[in-house]
Formats: C-alpha cells, structure tokens, sequence
C-alpha cells in the first residue's frame, strides 16, 4: 500500500510527525485466511526498521504456522538485525517453569495474558503479533475490558497486530486498523488438503 | 489455519498425496490492507520449506515494501536457506540490460510477464509473488487469457501468489484460493500517515 493522502486533519494539536509516530494497534478478524500471515508479514518490516519483535501465539497445534516460526526465528538471528521471541501457549509458556500436568487452557491464556502486560508496562518490544488472541477474549478467559485498557494506555510506541475470527466489538472499536479477510474460494473446497510451504 | 477436514473428496484419481502436492494460485484482493504483506508472510512459510522464492514487484515507487524486501532478502543470505529473488519493475527490471530513457510501463509489465512465462517454463522457482499484477491484466498491458493459460499449465509444482484489487474475473475462476481483505477501519481515517515498520 502506498503512503496516502490524509483526507481529513484531526483537530488533536499534534503534528503530522507525532501523529505519524503514534503507536499502531491492529487486528486482522473475518472468516478468510490471511490474518496471521498477514501480521507475520507485517513483522517483516517491523524486523527490517530494527524493532524488537515478539510474538505470544495463543494456539495449540504445534504445527500451525511452524513456518513463519522458523523464518522470523532465522531473522531474529540475522547478526546485527533485531531479535525476534516466540512464545507458545500450546508448549505451555517458555517463562512458566512447570506447567501444570493437566492443561488447563483458560489458565494458560490468562498467563499469557499476564506476561503480555508485563512486557507492554515494561516496553520490551516494538512490535506484538498477538496470534489468534482474539479466541481467549471471546470465551471469556482475558477480560476485554482490561485488554482494551492496557492497550489504550501501553506507554512508548509500541504496536500490536490481534489476529482472529469473531474479534470482540470493545477490542474493533480500540484499534486503529482493522482487516478484514473473506474467504471467497479455497482449495479445501475442491477437496484438497494442506500442504508444507502453503499451510505451514 | 489448522489443517483443515475435506468436506468432499473429489472424483479426479488422485491420491491425497497427490492432490496436497498440486501446486495453488492464490489471488489476495479487496480495497483492504494485508494483500501483500499476506503474500510476503505466505513466502515465510514457502523458505522454510526450503523452497527458491521470487518477487515481481509491479509497482513504481521504491518505498513500498521496503521493509518486506529487506526482511526478505536477509532471509535469502541466511546460509544453508533458500534463495530469494526480488524483482522491481520500477527500477527497471534487472535483467533489462538497457532501460529506456521513457519509461513506458506497458513495455515494463509485459516484459515482467514474459520473464515470469521465462521462469515458469524453466522451472526456475518453487514460490512466486506477483505483487500488484492485477493491475497491468485490469489496464491491459499484460492478456488475462495468457496469464490464465500460463499458469493452467505451468510445469511441477510452482506456487503463484497474486495480489492487487481488482482481480480480473477470469483470474479469479482460475484460483485455486481467493482471499478478499475488506478495509473496516484505517489509521489514515482518523488522520494518520504511513510510519516506518508499518506502512513500510
């Protein structure tokens, strides 16, 4: 996408360049693929400006997304470039040192929940793909409302990608850039399976 | 995405193995973000399975996408990974060996296009993105029966990822995955501009 023309000068006594800096909360929600990749992709040049990147996966297939994993893990170690952590709920999470025998999935969410807090009042990264978050607000497991108050209130510039079906109406209402992705054909359909490079 | 469940197996011969190898077109469309940086975060996937990725970039100005080309690139040095190619025709393409003093952009795209023909034929790649190639198929530049018939028929088990709005109908009928992205909200609605590590 282009930079584009700004249709309408808000009235907020910021300078374009303040504006400009204001730090980005997105997500991606609709039936359709191409929510996390396109977040994943977003990544791309987040890691490219030099920004830590972090990414808090909240899903439990270890096979999802294995791809992206291994590529923005191989930038994260590009020497000289910005360090890229991945935590996965479905691994139980890399900071909880004895996840618990029976899982216990609203628990974990609310972890990584919880770390994610830590790490936005603490401005540990630029950049947050927050993957398939909006799955643990929707069964009730984060509270929406202490999730849209975080975000309004993250100190610094730091910018966060939510991606997922059925995103909360409070968390549509907080961002400032929302994508919708529809599935219009997909291969399943016409009965193929996925497949390594496409899938994951 | 999971791995999804068939909902129909098709009556065509082919094992599951066989019909998981076929090679997909897939055309990111709609007046929203995320049709290229999906594609880009598609190409993740595709170098970590290891295979060679190229870029036909149908754009003009040099700062779009730069952070995805950069993130890209680093990726193709990382060794022991697979090669990226990144082709602009904005730059004049690289293998134009003497760019035209006019630039005439009909001329470019069609001569991206017969390098694509060039490379499908050869072989020469595993993932292609034809980043904003609706547009010379929507302005005429390039045919859409040839396009379509080139990649109907294209050898082995190439990918291609297109993007752009627009998306001729007859592109669309010959997808195998069709993702539209919707705009629902824009920073640039409230009065923002594009900022580095996010526009581009």
């Amino acid at each position: 996408m282009p930079q584009g023309k700004v249709e309408v000068v808000p009235d907020d006594g910021l300078t374009t360049r303040q504006r400009r800096r204001q730090p980005v909360l997105a997500v991606h929600t609709g039936p359709g693929k191409g929510k996390s990749t396109a977040a994943f992709g977003m990544a791309l040049r987040a890691w490219s400006a030099g920004w830590p990147i972090v990414v808090f996966q909240f899903v439990k297939s270890p096979k999802w997304k294995v791809g992206e994993e291994t590529a923005l893990r191989a930038l994260g170690e590009v020497p000289g470039g910005a360090p890229v952590t991945w935590h996965k709920m479905g691994e139980g999470w890399s900071w909880i040192q004895r996840p618990g025998t029976e899982r216990d999935h609203a628990v974990e969410a609310a972890q990584g929940w919880a770390q994610i807090k830590k790490d936005l009042a603490a401005e540990a990264y630029r950049f947050y793909v927050l993957d398939e978050f909006t799955y643990p607000i929707k069964w009730g497991w984060v509270d929406v409302d202490d999730v849209v108050a975080t975000l309004r209130d993250r100190p610094g510039s730091q910018h966060v990608v939510i991606t997922g079906r059925d995103a909360h109406p409070a968390l549509l209402e907080a961002a400032d850039l929302v994508t919708e992705m529809t599935k219009v054909k997909h291969p399943m359909d016409a009965g193929r399976k996925g497949q390594q490079g496409i899938e994951w």
